[in-house]
């Protein structure tokens, strides 16, 4: 089965996020802030360990922005597709597994 | 045995990964465009699925970015703690493993 | 909210990886042979980086286990909560924001 | 630059990692146990996110594992590396790099 490209395309429309938005864009400011002193650090050329560290609390924390989008996708987008039809169900739950591969970077 | 945290501390010297901070500086700048934009694509109610392939992308491009500090580190500060005396020598290598696990996030 | 710690020590019951249950198992079977394989490479000096190629290849199909197992949780547990009253349902919900934890390794 | 492959086709060798191989040894038949385990899990149809907390921790335990191997690889083999003339230093780092790629899943 393959996945309707249209509804990426969609015009902007409420997402399964969208309760938990302003979370989501909070952490992705905090960041960017991260990766920008990220940047500092290396043009100011800090200890390649502390540079390390603050890699990994940067990947971590998209880590916890990925959860959270699946948390929220799973609750609503799941939700729909136990309402609606069976092939609809099914796409859903295509699109569930495409989310899951990437979160897991399978 | 600990490691000195002083050597975080010191005034900026040039470090192993000197001579590749150009191309970790250009990932960093990169890194932080993607993150920008995915604040953007959450502000835009874009798709869940899309934003977390962009989460991987963006995750992916800091993990890069660890390989090459720790490949640096490991040639430079590795090679002189093969021509220290033995305590600098187990301390660098010291380093280096917490390093690793940073960058293995253990 | 809690997660009664009842439910993981009931008796056994249909889990929701039922259907995939002779998929899970034989990935299990092949992945036991992968770290049977690896004592051997070890035992036997082999190459490093052979060894660690085949850790990757263990640790990846070892991701694939839980990736199908989220699946499946998710389908049916989620379709329970989906059905259930609102208490019952965010139990669901709070388990499986914990699956999904445990599966990205946050 | 390629790695000349028969390296890894060589007789058996001391390795960089003789001095931990029974360290490693010991991990790996531990972890083999904990497959066995999840194997027995499954079967038994045990709750989900039980079995996930324990595919965790057999991943994590194979990082590890993946963690002392780097750890010994880089010690002597770099240490060999720094002594040796510059074209089988650069064989050596290069086959570094690739190991470290592979440990991060790069």
């Amino acid at each position: 089965m393959t996945i309707a490209p249209s509804d990426s395309a969609l015009a902007p429309a409420l997402r399964g996020y969208a309760d938990h938005k302003p979370d989501h864009l909070a952490r992705l400011h905090k960041i960017e802030g991260q990766v920008r002193g990220l940047t500092r650090m290396v043009d100011d050329d800090r200890y390649c360990i502390d540079v390390l560290t603050q890699i990994t609390a940067a990947t971590h924390a998209l880590q916890e922005v990925a959860l959270g989008l699946l948390d929220d996708h799973i609750r609503h987008c799941v939700q729909e597709a136990v309402r609606a039809d069976q092939d609809t169900g099914e796409t859903k739950y295509a699109e569930l597994t495409i989310a899951l591969r990437r979160a897991l970077r399978l």
